[in-house]
């Protein structure tokens, strides 16, 4: 029963999470112009694609090899392989994704790091480089003590979770930054009021090309992209459901679980 | 041991939990002239502080009663109503919160719900809602038999967490999106570029009274207000790690820790 329910659980995330990729590829396609590695916008579209890829569908399925019912039994070296490859694969993207955006503000003169949402961004990513190395140097190098491995376990589950927490909370102020960029705040003002603001020393002029519509008015693009924003969210949220469900968590040497015996069927 | 790790946690909370507060009302204070109940933007003000008061530090707050050691002995009900009670505060804080940006909106003519954060925070509210709802009935009047109690703890522990967890990602997207209104996105052009865009029917122009400086700038202002947003993720990944670490859950009956002498030493 509890291991049907987790290969459905399965399903849905690999559902929910292809759906994220894509999602976030056709929105950039569609609306934002495509793809090119060349410091342009279309560079950074690359930064999306990237991060929800790497730091949200890929790091979340890394984080679940243990949950699988196959790695309950035999040696868990290669599990841990496995884990440390996919999170290794998850952190590549990720770098891949910023330098986009750092090539893209270097192109356009656009200032680093100065937003929340990079603010937070660029912590998560390097909790993330520190969780993996401490990972790789305590769990999968053979020279750390049983003694440390429990002491550092607790820790090491914990931030795998916090991390995916912060990667969807930088995904979501992303989006949203993303949207107040590509649209204006506010509908266009009148050419007479244009006229008449320019004379006040206190209005400041921006100009947005290609900003035909304001987001309050919610064109089809906001409504697709603020969707992307929530399935990230729903995938994040079971991703954290079934790494947290006792009933699917690898068993401690000794304990029978009901997903045990179907295990043992298939072997 | 345990127990003082425990207190300490406590410690670190109320200071990290307080500070988020103060710190969102010395913003909304000293940079963004005040409060008021009158639908102006100072009526906008309340938004942030109560959000931050209700929706996160008091909900984190509720959350972790059941941590208290002074809970694990001596009958439950009356921490399951301090638990109902202060999530019920919190609630009602966050309601209140929701009014005053509703009334901003409508007295200036904005367009509610629109962005990512007002899904994702009006989805984490209702979300709020239905959890206090079904907690109460299920968990604090006496018609539930143990069966449905035991079948819905595990869902509404989940929730709970998850629920601090999309608050924690609305407030961060709420922060970056208000000095994304309150700043400008680019450097004031030069009145020749002003000029010669105005001709240009491809060209938005968006006027922003009293936006002095970029966001990129990184103005004071922008640097506490993004401190704030981390103060913030900081409070609810420490509510998440007190709520998950097995060592502080309520033990289940006839299992001893290390913690439970202590409450017998003081009762």
């Amino acid at each position: 029963m509890a291991s049907g329910q987790f290969y459905l659980s399965c399903l849905v995330l690999g559902s929910l999470g292809s759906m994220c990729i894509l999602f976030t590829v056709y929105w950039m396609q569609y609306w934002r112009g495509g793809f090119a590695w060349d410091g342009s916008v279309h560079m950074f579209n690359w930064h999306p694609v990237l991060m929800v890829s790497g730091m949200v569908v890929l790091y979340g399925a890394a984080s679940l090899v243990y949950r699988l019912p196959q790695s309950w039994v035999g040696p868990k070296l290669p599990w841990k392989l496995l884990h440390a490859a996919l999170h290794l694969i998850a952190f590549i993207l990720t770098v891949v994704g910023l330098v986009a955006v750092f090539q893209f503000h270097n192109h356009s003169n656009i200032a680093h790091l100065y937003s929340l949402h990079s603010w937070l961004g660029i912590t998560t990513v390097i909790l993330f480089a520190c969780q993996w190395s401490l990972g790789f140097a305590i769990f999968l190098l053979p020279w750390a003590s049983l003694w440390l491995r429990s002491l550092l376990k607790p820790i090491h589950v914990f931030f795998g979770a916090a991390i995916l927490c912060l990667s969807v909370a930088s995904v979501i102020s992303g989006i949203n930054e993303k949207l107040f960029f590509s649209f204006s705040i506010k509908s266009p003002p009148g050419q007479n009021q244009v006229e008449k603001s320019l004379k006040d020393p206190h209005c400041l002029v921006i100009f947005r090309k290609n900003a035909t519509k304001p987001y309050a008015s919610l064109p089809s693009e906001a409504v697709f992209a603020n969707c992307t924003g929530l399935l990230v969210v729903a995938f994040g949220l079971l991703v954290l459901y079934v790494l947290l469900a006792s009933s699917w968590k690898r068993p401690e040497p000794g304990i029978l679980t009901d997903r045990q015996p179907l295990l043992h069927d298939g072997e």
